[in-house]
Parts: structure tokens; C-alpha cells; sequence
């Protein structure tokens, strides 16, 4: 506990906890035994250690489900009190007895993470988390968001007695100091507990913000070391310790902590969190951190469609609906889809000529990046319109020599077309009406691509350029892999022929360009 | 120039020359280009080009000095006013007009980058500066650190009337919000004249701090992008853009702006700039960066010690100096300096056995790296006290067998012992009175093991373990080497004889360790 202009402080490190988003909560055993060893002679109260969890159906690592011999081996090497955290909505009360049943003894206290239209079930949650004796503490998120209702609501007062925290969480890292000051002068007329806050980092003010919530009447705060945390990443501990030792004289070995943050630095390297102007933008707007990163990093929106859609203050119908509904006329037999990778550039003498010979093929673009190696050919050509995809076959079109062999298919409800290229090409450009595929994958171009050919009733739909990853790739890599493997999937279920004339790395028939030819 | 509730706030992009500092001035110019074509297309005033600079002693790139080919190429590629920075204790006013002449009608507003204590000699430059037709910004430094009489000074107020912007800039990237407050409002009871603020991002405070200043009354804000800068860097064009957008609808093309990021990101990674924990220290407590970097990027202080140090309320004398003097008995003809490179172990059967067969000739070791591989010889041992290796010497030795073959040296004005190595060693540790070459290179181990051979009047002084540095050498280990270099050579016109046993990139004089044998 320390003692701060008269006011009792704690800190609390969540770096296990918050940091384990970015390596599916594994962590190398040295690294974690150096971790208690340095909180162990920092001026830390608490260190939250990670979740409980139901099972889940995809892999999570140690300090995600914190199986008993691993809650022992934190016990032994910290002398900090430990904290895990429970996702609310993973849980029903009755569930509370046997996830926290192996805490007993080595956890003092349990954060429940809530929503705040879920705050009627968490109730019944902390009331049994309690009864355990468990010092039990509510952390509230989404934040920036919060609506003036809440305050007053019986929803939050009923938890009056229950709680021994009840922390802020800035979830998106959207919130300025005034509001933070706001925040927490309202929460003081509503309940009688000790608050905390919790803060990330997407517009730099984590610091200035916990400083601010502590002058607020916060009594704990969260950090992490490097920040180390979900998205944009949270408050640095040693940066809040150095500011600490600098304003209140708070004792802090400098030096220990700093062979830890190089420790940390070197998962930095690899991890990458931190902000970025993607993050920037969800928390100046307070959007999910992985619904703007997802659409920047996997589907390459532009930021500004992203920004208007979030800015207009009202909800107008997309405007890609002002263009008209793409009519499918249904000649062809057979369509190529041609993805974003190297086959297409690779193969393009064997790929062209199939193409030249038979020019009832249509060709589909599900990526902007190899439209140039077949503008020439006489067949019909279909481009998706999505996020960057969009400047990018700007580049390479004009509308002088646009002419009727190009169709420009935008979604309902992808990305919104900019004004300037929607100007250019309006004549050409078609609204698709979302169908089978696009229902499921959403924002997916290869969905789009699928929902073209399905509507022109081809009856062969060929794949170039899906050629998957190869060496490292990185988290949204993956998670496009993954997700086109899915629609490659369903589309076989979905009783449609599909095969690659290039290599690939998916699990999709295949049939060699050479041989067709 | 933006309308920002009601006031006019002006921005000012200075990544070309505050981001210079990283890579001396040099900039591709395929990125200055992007550079220029974007700030073009993005709510910013003006850009600030680089310094005007008399000819220094050691390179510097095209944007330190901007010679006129360079100044059109920049007049010609921007939309927007250019501005250039004079550092003003390297100009007389009566330079003014030669370095400013090739900017006439080129650049808009020429800025003085001051120190406090030299406002009277800026004032003579700004009036000379106005008297060519330029806006005159003056842009006075290290503002955590201003004094309370300089608002009531007449240095200050001598500027009313001549300047055009007076510019807070916070050197250390050190200032709380609520300093910057009290700091805007006390100029505004002196100077009538448009106010500006430079953050640097120490302990992350650039951007609340520039959105106070702007409420307290500032007109125009510096950023960089990405925050290249000095040191921990800038404020960062890319967050200010998205708050401003965010909170006042700034108009922003975030897609152009995020195109130019990723560029310098790249040189981000090159160079590294951004804060870190001796930057936060070096924030927190408002010193000056290199100081703060090159004690523990070079010489590998503790962080402990240097904080305790700056914490002190007032300065006693430093702690080494209750040690007792040391008093060289001068019974060695020769001394063999061991340096921390990895010549004495891969070299150390032949130096070994030349000292074992040798028991007179006394060993300095300036690095603790080292030591291990002679602990066992009959030499007598000068050990350098110095910084971390003061803990790496203590991971080696043990007070127990520790005898009098050794000798533990502190430097009057080195790093202060830490309290618990003292103790233990008390008995065996001596301070060392600065000599020749510790008056004139002050930290260097180097220059005190030269001391202390000097001060032992040996005939010849051997080296090994100063090998240099081979492929990529940070910018740390490049200043050390010159560091040593120079005190080589400065050690041969002070009359000593010396020379390296092992291999060395320094300009050094070499006598084979198996040609002695």
C-alpha cells in the first residue's frame, strides 16, 4: 500500500493477464519466474495472474485456464497478493464454485470483467464469488462509452456491499483526463467502494488518465509491464513507477526493473503491440480495437471509409445501395476467380493463353493485385470492390478505356465506394445483393467472388492465385487462411465444383493449368 | 489555419528537421517527396524544413544546413509555408543576414531555438531575423525547468513587439498538464504575442499536453510524424490529426496520412526512436537526454544511481569520496590494461602465461567483462569502479576470498558506489584523485585506468580487450570508440608508451603477445 498526498495507493500488474493476448497466454517459464522475482521488489500490491476459463474450442495457453499446479507455482514465487480475472459471460453463478474451487489459498482476490448491459448476471456471480471469500472486484467496461443512465441505474447500486473494487475500464483507450474526472465524480455519488481504474494506450493517455483517476479518488490502478496488453496495449508499469518515484518519493529498484522491461522488450520485437494509427482511430472513435484492426491489416479497408462510417452521427443506408442491383446474365460456363497472391504473375503465360482460347470464361477478381496481367484479354472480368482494393485498381484503370468486358461489383454492406472513384465509375458499378456466402463471411472478398460466380450459374469455378502463406505470416494471415479455407469448405458442401489451376496451399482439388491447355 | 471552438489553432509539421537528429540530416528523397505531397493534402500550416547552420566539425546531413538547390527543391515540392529553425548560441547577429539570405522568398517564418540564460543575445538575432522580412518565432527551451523571475525578466519582455510566436518547448519531454497550464498562463500575463507549444514524449504526456495548451491558449502546435524526433521523439502528426478530427471534425485524409506513417515506420525500426524507461527518467526528472542515454547506452550505469543522484534535494558530496585516497606505491615497470572485448579470452592462454611468468606487471581492468580469467593470477589487480560493472564485479568476487593482490578504485565524481558493494568491500576500495585523463574524459573507465597507470609510473602500459567494434555498431559503442581513440592518442603525446597485445582496430601501436612469450 502506498501512501500518496495522504491517500492510500495500490498498483496492481496485469501482464500475464492483459499481455497473454498476444501469445495465447504462454509464456516462457524463465521469463515468468524473472516476472515474480521483480514484482516480488516493486512497490506492487497485486499481480493478476490470468484467467479461469471454461474450455474453449480453440487453443489457449497456461494463464488462460491456470490449471491448479501452475496457480501453485505462482503462489511459491510471488510474495504479492495474486488476482485472476473471470470473463462474466462465460459463466453462470452455479458455475463459480468449481472454477474457483483450486483458488482457494493461493488467490486473494477475483476481478470479474463485465459488459455493461450484463451487469444483472454479474451480480449474481460476484454475490457467489463472495461467499467464497474472495476479495471480489467488478471491472466495468467500455468506459468511453458509458451512458448517463448507468450511474443511477439499480443495476450498479445493488452491488453496493458486495464489492471491495469497482474498476473503470477504458477499454477502447478512448478516454480524455476530463472525462475520466467526470466518470469517477458520478461513480462516487452512486456507490460507496473503492475504484480503480484500468486503462489502454491507443491515443497516449493511459498515464495521464491513471494520475487523473487517482486525483479522481481511484484507489488502485492497473499497469503492465511495457505495456504489454490486448490491442494498443495498456498504462507502462515503469512508467507509472517512474512518475510515482518522481511526484510522491515512492521506492523503486530502477535498475531490476529495467532487466526486466528489456526481457520484455525482446517479446515486444516479435509481438508488436502498441499503437498505431488503426488503434489511434478506435480509441479517438471508442471502437473495438479488433473490428478497425481487422479491416485495416486482413481486408485493407481504407481508414477514411472506416472513420466516415463511424462518424456520421446518424445511420444512413450504405451508400453502395445507391448504385444499382448487379442483375447477373447467365452466360458463362466456367469462371476463373484470381486471388491476390503470385501464381497469376508466376503462371501468367499458361493462365493467358487458357484464357485467350477460351473467352467465355469469365474472370473474377477477388484482389486488385494481379488485375493488370489480364486487362488485355477479350473475356468479362469481374472486380470486387472492397477496401483498399478499390485505390489500388484505380491505379491501374481509367475510365477512358473502361469498356463493356468490366463490371464493377460493390457489396451491400462492405465498404463504403469514396466519392471520387464512385463518380468516375458509377455506369459501371453494381450493387451484389448479398447471397450465400457473403451472409456467412461478411466482409470477405473471396465470399463476394463466390456469391458472383454462384449467382452467373457457372458450373466450374477455378482458383488461381490462392496460393496460402508461405514462412512466417502473421496473426490476419492466418486468420484469412483460415477463413478461405472455411468458404472453400462450405462451397464443396454447398455442391459447387472448385479446384486451383496453380499451386496452393489450401485443401482444394486441383487441376494443373498445363494439363487443360 | 484550423477554427478550433472558436480559436485558431495553426499546426506545424517539424518531422524533417526534429526526426533529423535520428539520421544526421539525411532524408531518401523518394520519402521526402511522399513527405512534401502528403503535409500538402493535410491540415497543417507550416513545415519546418531543417536548420540553417554554420559548418561544424562533423557531418551533417542536407536538412542541417539547407543549401539553397535544397530550399528551392522544398519551395517547389510544398504547398504550405516553410519554416526553418536557427540554433541561436551559434549565431552573432551580425551572421543573420548571410545564413538568411539564400532564404528570401523562400521561407515564411525562421525560428530561434533558445536557452533561457541567452535571451539577450536572441533578442539582437530576432531583430535581425524581423528586419529581413521574415516572421520571427522564438522557441525557448526546457521549460520544465524555467525559473519563476524569467515571466517578470525584462530579457523576456524585451521581445513584446518583435516577435510573431513565442514557442514553449518541453526539452525533456517532462511536463505534467496541469505545468503547462500554470506555464501559458503566467506568459499571457506577460507577453502579448501568439504562444505555441513543442512536447517531446518522455513519459507520454506530447499529446494532452499540446490539446492544454491549445485550451490555455496556444495558436500553433508542433508534431512529427510518428513522432520522429529527439530523443523519445515528438508529439506524433498522425495522433493529434485523429483527436482533432475526433473531437473538432478536423478535416483529415487519414488514408494518404497512414501510407506516410507506415514510410517512416520503417525508418522507426532502423533507428528506434521512442521512449523508453531512461527516457521516462530522463522525462520525469528533466534532464537531459544524452545525458541520461549515454551514462547507461555507454557506460552502463545503474539507472538506480542515476536517480539518486538527480533526487537528491541538495547536492552533498558525492559518497566515493568517504573511501580513503588512493596512494599508488610505484613498484610496477609495466601494466597491462584489460578492456572488455574478446580478446583476452580468446587470446587468454598466451596472455595468461606472459603473466604468470611476469608476476610484476600489475593488471587494470577498466571492464569487469574480464576479470574472471585472471582472478587466479599473482598480479596485483586494479579494478575500475564504474557503473554496472560494478555489479558484474560483485557477481565475480566475494569478500572472503578476496585479498591483497586486489585493489578496488573509485572515481571522485564516477558513479556513486551502491551502498550494499560498499559495505562488503569498504575496506578494500580507494578513490582515485582525477589525473591527466580523467579531468578531460570524466566517465571513462578507460581514462581512469590510464590514471591510474600513470599515477604508477610504469614504463610501458600494454593493452588488450580493446578490440573495436565489428559490423553494425550502435551509435553508443561508435562514441566510445572515438572516446578511446582519442585518449590513445592522447596518451602518446602525453609521453607514454603504449601499445596492444592482441588485435585492435584502434590506431594503436601493436606488439604481438606471442612475439613477447
Amino acid at each position: 500500500m502506498l501512501n500518496i498526498n495522504q491517500k492510500k495507493i495500490q498498483l496492481l500488474d496485469c501482464t500475464l493477464r492483459d499481455g497473454g493476448y498476444y501469445t495465447n497466454w504462454d509464456f516462457d517459464e524463465n521469463l515468468v519466474e524473472q516476472y515474480f522475482k521483480t514484482i516480488n521488489n516493486l512497490p506492487v500490491e497485486f499481480i493478476e495472474i490470468g484467467y479461469r476459463s471454461k474450455p474453449q474450442q480453440k487453443y489457449e495457453g497456461a494463464f488462460f485456464y491456470l490449471p491448479q499446479y501452475l496457480l501453485e507455482f505462482c503462489k511459491k514465487q510471488s510474495s504479492k497478493k495474486l488476482v485472476i480475472i473471470l470473463n462474466e459471460k462465460e459463466f453462470s453463478p452455479d458455475d463459480v464454485e468449481e472454477v474457483l474451487k483450486p483458488c482457494a489459498g493461493m488467490v486473494y482476490m477475483v476481478r470479474l470483467a463485465v459488459a455493461p448491459h450484463r451487469l444483472k448476471n454479474a451480480l449474481k456471480i460476484a454475490e457467489a464469488v463472495k461467499k467464497m471469500g474472495f476479495l471480489i472486484s467488478l471491472n466495468l467496461m467500455y468506459a468511453s462509452k458509458w451512458k448517463e443512465d448507468l450511474y443511477t441505474s439499480a443495476d450498479l447500486k445493488n452491488f453496493q456491499g458486495i464489492l471491495d473494487y469497482f474498476y473503470v475500464v477504458d477499454s477502447y483507450g478512448g478516454m480524455l483526463p476530463s472525462e475520466v474526472t467526470m466518470t469517477f465524480n458520478k461513480l462516487k455519488e452512486s456507490l460507496s467502494v473503492d475504484l480503480g481504474f484500468h486503462g489502454h494506450n491507443n491515443i497516449e493517455m493511459a498515464l495521464i488518465n491513471s494520475l487523473t483517476a487517482m486525483e479522481a479518488g481511484a484507489s488502485i490502478i492497473d499497469a503492465t509491464v511495457c505495456g504489454m496488453g490486448r490491442g494498443a496495449g495498456n498504462l507502462k508499469t515503469e512508467l507509472l513507477l517512474s512518475l510515482l518515484h518522481r511526484k510522491y518519493k515512492v521506492p523503486v529498484d530502477f535498475d531490476i526493473l529495467n532487466e526486466l522491461v528489456e526481457e520484455f522488450l525482446k517479446l515486444k520485437e516479435e509481438h508488436k503491440w502498441g499503437t498505431n494509427l488503426p488503434y489511434m482511430l478506435s480509441g479517438a472513435f471508442s471502437l473495438p480495437q479488433n473490428t478497425v484492426l481487422g479491416r485495416v491489416k486482413k481486408r485493407f479497408f481504407s481508414l477514411n471509409s472506416i472513420v466516415k462510417e463511424v462518424s456520421e452521427e446518424t445511420t444512413p443506408p450504405p451508400e453502395n445501395c445507391h448504385f444499382p442491383v448487379f442483375t447477373p446474365v447467365k452466360q458463362y460456363q466456367k469462371a476463373l476467380v484470381v486471388g491476390g497472391g503470385n501464381t497469376p504473375q508466376e503462371f501468367s503465360g499458361a493462365v493467358r493463353e487458357y484464357l485467350k482460347h477460351n473467352p467465355k470464361i469469365c474472370i473474377i477478381h477477388s484482389s486488385s493485385r494481379n488485375v493488370n496481367s489480364f486487362l488485355d484479354l477479350p473475356n468479362h472480368q469481374f472486380h470486387c470492390l472492397s477496401g483498399k482494393e478499390i485505390l489500388r485498381l484505380e491505379k491501374t484503370l481509367s475510365p477512358e478505356n473502361y469498356d463493356k468486358r468490366f463490371f464493377l461489383i460493390s457489396s451491400e454492406t462492405g465498404e463504403t465506394i469514396p466519392a471520387d472513384f464512385s463518380s468516375k465509375y458509377k455506369q459501371f458499378t453494381k450493387v451484389l445483393k448479398k447471397g450465400h456466402f457473403q451472409k456467412k463471411y461478411e466482409l470477405s472478398t473471396t465470399a463476394m467472388a463466390m456469391d458472383i460466380a454462384d449467382s452467373l450459374d457457372v458450373q466450374e469455378i477455378m482458383f488461381t492465385g490462392y496460393d496460402g502463406y508461405a514462412g512466417q505470416v502473421t496473426r490476419e494471415q492466418l486468420e484469412l487462411f483460415e477463413e478461405n479455407q472455411e468458404i472453400f469448405d462450405d462451397a464443396e458442401e454447398h455442391g459447387l465444383t472448385i479446384f486451383s489451376l496453380t499451386p496452393t496451399m489450401y485443401k482444394l482439388s486441383s487441376k494443373s493449368i498445363f494439363s487443360i491447355l
